[in-house]
């Protein structure tokens, strides 16, 4: 049994943050209504497609139901409340004040069902001076202090890219699938009254708090954190190298255990041995020398061959993963990482295990059904759950 | 009220992860005991110190109790198995294996609390032939996916830099702390036995679990995704861009109607009127003509003057925020999400707002204390909680 089964949530949502935050809930057992107008939510156009079904969103919707409606016209909206007034939370990522303005606010649906938690997932949050922005994740990776940092110092000729996903409607995402289920649990702890609270989550808050201790740092002296590249400013060795095949290599070898046997591994003994090299401080001071020594090893041979030969020394490293080298790992076949699943609009697809292990559940068994095609649930939840004929 | 008060949390965590989990759990309200060797959690050895005590670890500590205990010694383990006894949940990220080895593995802690929810955090996970592999955030990043994407194509001279935080550990510390309120809830719904969950989290899991759709795109046609910089291959114009200041500016302009204003916004009329740039599929096959345009434009102005005029032109866009830039900005100060706190150990710092709100309490008030001394609640916890004479 899945922890979160008796859980229902209504997602009035669209892209990712919104309907990630479902899906994760979805992967631990709870009901999730995903209501979305007659076109269906807009993240179904992006990504490739196959037999003319978006790829992504096989993953994306998920052990969801989908159901559409017209938020705007008085049936719909009579749906939503009704929906919302069976759930035990909602979760929507329109702009602030959408809801409100076509008659779906939280007083509304409180008065449904004062037991309804509501989670409100948007670019800046509920209030201040940029709530009204649209929301985009780049700039939420921008302003919450993220893309400064994902850089290599001293290259101008390119830009820091991003880190290769929308990480800040992930994170967003995640703390709205967090928070919804902390407000059910103090909700329905013994002795509560037992009222629906609403969240606000947003996507530079979420970055923000990712920011270590950068912050308090900047307050005491007024110093404000670099872009350190591969490496890690405080720790050395620890890189990114490149190999004779073009591949990169990374490397954690910066305990004072590792940092030897490393050393040994690359032919410079006389490096594990010298004073200059004792500790992480001092090997901080020479981090240059080292990161040199170490490249001119790699440069030799392949990513895998490097990797390989510091593995037998039990150096902590990894060629830098692509989805074939994932598919191919047999931790990744071991674990049960990568599920084959029978998806009935786009045959048979892979897709990534839930992200959390719930003993006596294995991951195929959590991912129930892949995403359903728009409106497929209409009947199941307007007849059968509400009652009432579609 | 806080949606977590109520529930109790002992925490066997150290570096980044598992504290982390523990720390949005205690932001939420948990009563979260954090366990320490006599020597304190290595990491607060980590980054800069003020009075002698790490800034970090004033945010990364906050809202815990700390105590100490020898894990290996009898007494150590009878006070653990007793703070687990009255516990709601255990957080722990020692290598797997480590717990049972020194007597304390599930079966101990659920034979004394068998509603006791245990969540543990690891690099690869508790089973697979990676799992007795030591962990290290690099190397989760490098296995999940996330590396191989971070980066220029085509800049062979700098390695894929971080993304500029401990992300790995940061996402697995979210799951589990995701996990542990789903396990509470369930195990509490009404009607249930109320067994305590046994949850598994990985480094390399919750990096792979944002790989959007390159996994079952993989799997359809074979195609691996490839890194794309700052841009986002299947959207245009969206990239960072290079100012006169040597800082650069990240914009969204790839949906139609901001790209017409973008185009006008910076003295190119034509090009939003040219039907070659009339949708998003379209300016995708000419993205070099626009990234250059908009380049073109940017290098004539500062960052900050670049922003001033997308912004009144409505064009999402944003200088890449430091820690200033963070602190200074009228959004974050109405938003409260930089919080002047007066720590015993440190003086006044500032803390980040938790990433998520709850109505009814403001962000100051969920930061109820900094981090404490090691074992400052030694006294606290062994005399009065569990009741013996410490």
């Amino acid at each position: 049994m899945l922890p979160l089964e008796g859980l229902k949530v209504v997602e009035l949502g669209h892209y990712i943050a919104g309907p990630f935050a479902t899906r994760l809930l979805a992967d631990m057992g709870a009901e999730v209504i995903k209501v979305e107008p007659p076109e269906g939510d807009p993240i179904r156009g992006w990504g490739s497609t196959h037999n003319g079904h978006p790829v992504w969103f096989s993953i994306h919707g998920r052990n969801k139901m989908s159901v559409t409606l017209d938020l705007k016209s008085p049936e719909g909206r009579a749906r939503v409340i009704a929906l919302c007034a069976r759930a035990d939370a909602l979760v929507e990522n329109f702009r602030p004040g959408y809801l409100e303005r076509i008659g779906l606010g939280p007083l509304v649906l409180q008065a449904a069902n004062p037991r309804l938690v509501i989670a409100r997932v948007s670019g800046y949050g509920q209030d201040g001076p940029y709530r009204d922005k649209p929301a985009f994740g780049a700039i939420g990776e921008a302003m919450g202090g993220l893309r400064h940092l994902t850089a290599n110092p001293g290259q101008a000729e390119f830009p820091p890219p991003r880190c290769g996903v929308s990480i800040s409607d992930d994170l967003a995402g995640m703390y709205a699938a967090m928070a919804v289920v902390s407000a059910c649990w103090g909700r329905d702890r013994k002795g509560e009254a037992g009222r629906g609270r609403i969240v606000d989550l947003d996507l530079v808050s979420s970055v923000f708090s990712l920011m270590e201790g950068m912050l308090p740092e900047y307050g005491l002296t007024g110093a404000i954190r670099q872009p350190a590249g591969a490496a890690i400013p405080t720790a050395a060795p620890t890189n990114t190298y490149p190999c004779g095949d073009g591949k990169w290599l990374c490397v954690a070898g910066n305990s004072d255990l590792i940092f030897g046997r490393l050393m040994r591994a690359i032919g410079r003994p006389e490096l594990a041995a010298d004073p200059r090299m004792v500790n992480n401080t001092s090997r901080c001071l020479h981090v240059g020398e080292l990161d040199g020594a170490i490249a001119d090893w790699t440069r030799t041979l392949s990513a895998k061959d490097a990797q390989a030969v510091l593995e037998a020394a039990e150096v902590p490293c990894s060629r830098l993963f692509d989805m074939r080298d994932c598919v191919e790992d047999p931790h990744f076949q071991a674990r049960e990482m990568v599920i084959p699943v029978q998806d009935p609009l786009l045959g048979p697809v892979l897709h990534p295990a839930p992200p959390f292990r719930f003993d006596g559940v294995t991951p195929p068994e959590m991912v129930r059904w892949t995403a359903p095609a728009i409106g497929a649930h209409n009947e199941h939840v307007f007849g059968t759950l509400l009652g009432d004929a579609a």
